[in-house]
């Protein structure tokens, strides 16, 4: 093997001597990487803080996730409370505050691979629903972490339908205490992060009972754990529900609760409460209580979902540029796999979903800003059109970057499976996107909901708000596009979108048909869900290509990068009419012919955006230790890393090959009916057999 | 707790006491769900013998697969291996043999949860390839097991493309050996099954080469371990290659020559031999290679992808009619999912899908007899048609089968997440599909690839190969559909796939043009690929479609069943216009106006099958052994099971949850900054907070 060595094949990881097939793309650029960078981080002031926080961050060993594919999962779980202690002590030393910029870049660096994620949620729901004294008395205890909370609401039996959750809280005014059960087996609190063995306590939903009568559900307070031997209390079942697909970092658990007593003080009373006496008193307006579960799905997009895609995206697109395979023209060497068309279908469009989606954020953050400031004023006027649109936003960009994150792993093929790529674990993560913070049909029919509202005020003449006045605008007729290249004007695209979205949403009026024609409203609602999905992503679709359009518009003064911005935004924009058509042609909007320019715009921009490919990936800046992918690194030596990294499983460290062989021969020394099968596994000895 | 135990919640598994939501689904089935079984099955002789086949497996607890979702890697490779040699002894007990019928049902019992599988490839490639002589030397010892094999072909650097391999073997006529050597990391073999750390022979591909001259890839025996202690054999480097998706029973390996000599007799010489001299002779034709490859790639659809997605429909739909979740109507209870449209629209169309695959079992079958018996005589005139069937089937099958489990996986909400489900499983296992075997959009290329062919053969006047005949059919016009019922007639929609997959062929004819233009033939493939994959699945799409309205055809005495299974293929060949319109609707064959009545049909039979869903899953008839879910027992007790189940989980298993938490404050106490961070994870003592 010596002559690898000289080679430098087997060079440290890490090193940024890179693989010339990686570095020629680079040599290509047609825009600067660091202005790109700069521009996504929201300012090179923030990429100087981000990366500043990462080297901080991976500099350390207490923080490496290096043997992450190898974890079990009490190891896996085990490593993210030890990470997180740590981080508490490095965050105190070097200053970094709970509300300051460097949080977000540690969570990045480390890929959010953390423990005690719910804790925040078990504050936050605390500042939310309980008084300024219940505020006073718990938060300082969690935030110094003499407690660690749990949020626990999600039962075996329920989930989405929160109504139909079954654990019951019954006052007593005897003794002004609640009693907590849980009286049947659906009722067991499932899913909760933190709960399963971290917690020492929890905020518990349950139905509120007063002299028997239900009063909905209730937030409560309560300790499932001792403080000394973390031994669960009296009455309390507590436990891990065990392996899941992935988050094996989180202790998700389940709650049993046996006539747990708790205080009439522990009852969450910001917005109702339980006089000594039993009346039951409600004040002001828990609307705003919403905003929670929206600030919450806006969240985990920016920081769990959007990146996760960015990541597979930088993996897929560089090692396609690294692996060769087969010849494009005979006679000359092997081909990077991205110059395959079929591969640059499958990574450019999802490039362009992922820079879409990027840009998505200062959009609903505007969004979420301005609603936030008129609901904290009790103006809920826009609180309908906030949830609608987050909800439906949220569905769709976690819907996307999970079928994104699937298309990277076998656009990498075998090498794609190896957990080693680190494309499992993204895709893995991603898929419970789709069902956290809101399942994502139950989220599209909310948005749905919402449309059939708006339309109705189109036709009654009411107010309709910002994000669905396109409704009530003129139809436009026929697309006016005459070449392939009007199809990279984005009033062209942006009116066939609004045109679709606009049909889609009217086709909902079946609905209101089926009533007239004497269904009830329940059923018609049913028989219509499979089109107001439809609805819910032609609106949501059309409202991501629009926030791009005016993404590339602002970049005016940046002339190279709003070029190859404004490539994407046409690409994302042609790939979806390309990926749906049926939904442009089905009304005669565009035409067969108009189609095959669609499609040879497409098929051009893929051309032309293949070479920018891996500086477009390089300007999302991860480190190595985040994409943690032997595939993705940026020195592009995917083979070594690959090799390098499997001698690190534990497959290869038992005593040798050698153990696994004679444990198969155990096997069979152990099976009584061994001589009946004197034929097979017999031993010839040590004997070369050729 | 005690009334759970009296309404017997807490029964052991495997009873056949059912959760009244799933018996009543049962007591309304509109057939006979043996007599479905037995047509599934090929006959009730065989409903028998795979019954007994699965007592006998599933009474043994050696056979067990219920820890397997707590299993590391190493166990559940060690747990195969056990089961392995186990089955062996069984199948000796019971006098079933190699090639006797219970064999598929023992690997269908046991989920494929079995070591050795390429052992048997390492077997055929010998039979396939080797002289005479070479198979009455080795065959005997692989059949004992006197040695275990693996097939080593691909390599780090190059798997689809074959030619592209790098292992070398030189020939030297002096010492009348074999020299095999890595010459560079992208060689080292890497992925083989049973490799890692099973295999003690291997059947490696190499580049032969004699006085200098490369004479392309041949085969070659050779020994990688001792017989004696198992240690890998002087110059050879072996091992696991690590983590992966799934396949952790599989111990998938690495393998590195460094002038490894082997005897002249070693290189597999059916076809092709070195002579003492040097003198390189090849014999005979070594197309019927091909066929070996063709019948591993249609193997693995009937017994690891077809069921598996059999599996995953009967997790989700019999989950869906016992989860309960909202109101249809408000002062009714809770509502199955099963009868909301969106959850329909998910699951049954999969179910109809399921069916289609597994009736393609049938039509593939056939057409391998017939092409094999062909072949065998040294006619290959059938090869090509054999080899672009197969590859477009066995891609749209892994395909579709994929996305399949990933939707029942997902519409399972959060507990479908849990790894206790059994479908993350599911789906990992199919993911791999699309790439092992062919990777899918290179398979569909190849397919491609026959159609241009076919296509100009019709343009020419030449024959034309019966599954593509269709191509040379007068073009009908318009689709006659007047009302949603025409749309339930086999005729009209098997002619609007038959229009859509000919429209689609024809327009490759783009390459043509291309060519025509002054494109390089290459560059102009590459420019088309795109589409050729469209055309591809759309051909595939016909045939599968076709296929489905035939065996429904040839049920005419079964009316019960014929009626169920033609909603099944409405359903299917439905969806497929539902979810393609822009195909149909692209060269106006069918309107925007019929396109509604698709619509129509479809929902409206999305409400018919609901009906019959239960019973068509239980026709699969898979034991819950086999099932290995929480969520898809017979029984239905889905809640219980997830209950009983996590309990078995290792995270519950340790010195109670206690020691978890010593374990976060012993982290906090290895820190030697723990003093800078006093205010956090202090330790307030035992009393109760609230």
């Amino acid at each position: 093997m010596a002559q690898w060595n000289r080679s430098g094949y087997f060079r440290s990881s890490g090193s940024r001597d890179v693989n010339p097939d990686l570095e020629t793309e680079r040599q290509t650029a047609s825009f600067s990487v660091e202005r790109l960078t700069a521009i996504l981080d929201g300012g090179a002031d923030n990429t100087r803080t981000r990366r500043a926080v990462e080297a901080v961050i991976h500099s350390e060993p207490g923080f490496s996730r290096e043997n992450q594919y190898f974890q079990s999962q009490n190891e896996r779980y085990e490593a993210a409370v030890r990470r997180s202690v740590y981080l508490k002590e490095k965050m105190h030393q070097m200053g970094w505050t709970e509300d300051g910029p460097e949080i977000k870049y540690c969570y990045r660096a480390l890929g959010g691979d953390l423990a005690f994620n719910v804790h925040r949620v078990f504050k936050n729901s605390i500042l939310a629903l309980g008084t300024d004294e219940q505020i006073a008395k718990w938060i300082p205890l969690a935030d110094k972490y003499h407690i660690i909370g749990t949020y626990a609401q999600t039962e075996l039996g329920h989930g989405t339908f929160l109504r139909g959750l079954e654990t019951t809280a019954i006052f007593d005014i005897s003794t002004q205490e609640f009693t907590l059960n849980t009286p049947k087996i659906s009722a067991m609190k499932w899913w909760p992060g933190d709960l399963g063995r971290s917690a020492t306590h929890a905020v518990v939903f349950a139905q509120l009972y007063i002299k028997g009568k239900c009063y909905g559900l209730h937030a409560f307070i309560l300790q499932i754990r001792s403080l000394r031997d973390h031994s669960p209390a009296p009455g309390v079942i507590v436990g891990d529900i065990g392996p899941k697909m992935n988050f094996e970092h989180i202790d998700n658990g389940y709650l049993m609760l046996q006539n747990i007593n708790i205080p009439r003080e522990n009852m969450l009373s910001r917005f109702s409460q339980v006089l000594p006496d039993g009346t039951y008193v409600k004040r002001g307006s828990d609307k705003i209580n919403y905003l929670t579960m929206i600030m919450t799905r806006v969240h985990i997009l920016w920081t769990e979902v959007i990146p996760t895609l960015l990541k597979a995206c930088t993996i897929a697109t560089r090692y396609s540029v690294v692996r060769r395979q087969s010849k494009l023209n005979p006679g000359d060497p092997e081909a990077k796999i991205l110059d395959y068309q079929t591969q640059q279908q499958k990574l450019l469009p999802l490039l362009a979903t992922a820079y879409a989606f990027h840009f998505m954020n200062a959009y609903v953050n505007e969004f979420y800003n301005k609603g936030y400031t008129e609901i904290r004023q009790e103006n809920f006027d826009s609180l309908p059109e906030l949830h609608a649109l987050t909800a439906g936003i949220k569905a769709i960009i976690t819907e996307y970057c999970t079928a994104g994150a699937e298309v990277c792993l076998r656009a990498c093929g075998g090498h794609g499976y190896s957990a080693l790529s680190g494309l499992p674990f993204l895709y893995t993560k991603l898929a419970a996107s789709c069902t956290y913070e809101g399942e994502n049909t139950v989220l599209f029919l909310q948005t749905a909901r919402f449309l059939v509202k708006c339309l109705a005020a189109v036709h009654s003449g009411q107010p309709i708000p910002p994000s669905a006045t396109y409704l009530s605008s003129v139809d436009s007729g026929k697309c006016q596009a005459r070449t392939s290249a009007d199809f990279l004007k984005p009033d062209i695209y942006a009116e066939a979108y609004r045109h679709r979205a606009t049909r889609s949403v009217k086709s909902t009026t079946k609905l209101q048909g089926l009533v007239q024609s004497g269904a009830e409203q329940h059923e018609a609602w049913n028989q219509c869900t499979v089109q107001l999905v439809q609805a819910a992503k032609a609106h949501c679709h059309y409202i991501v290509v629009k926030n791009f359009i005016d993404t590339v518009e602002k970049l005016r003064n940046e002339a190279e990068i709003q070029k190859i911005v404004k490539h994407l935004c046409d690409l994302f924009a042609l790939h979806g009419i390309f990926s749906n058509t049926g939904d442009f042609l089905y009304a005669g909007y565009i035409s067969g012919d108009q189609i095959d320019m669609v499609t040879a715009s497409y098929l051009d921009l893929l051309a032309v955006i293949r070479n920018d490919a891996v500086p477009l990936v390089d300007a999302f800046d991860f480190t190595d230790e985040s994409l943690n992918s032997a595939l993705g690194s940026y020195d592009g030596h995917v083979y070594q890393r690959l090799y390098e990294w499997a001698q690190k499983s534990p497959t290869n460290k038992q005593v040798r090959t050698v153990g696994y062989c004679h444990g198969m021969w155990r096997v069979r020394a152990l099976h009584t009916h061994f001589l009946l099968f004197t034929m097979t596994f017999s031993h010839p000895g040590d004997q070369k057999i050729y």
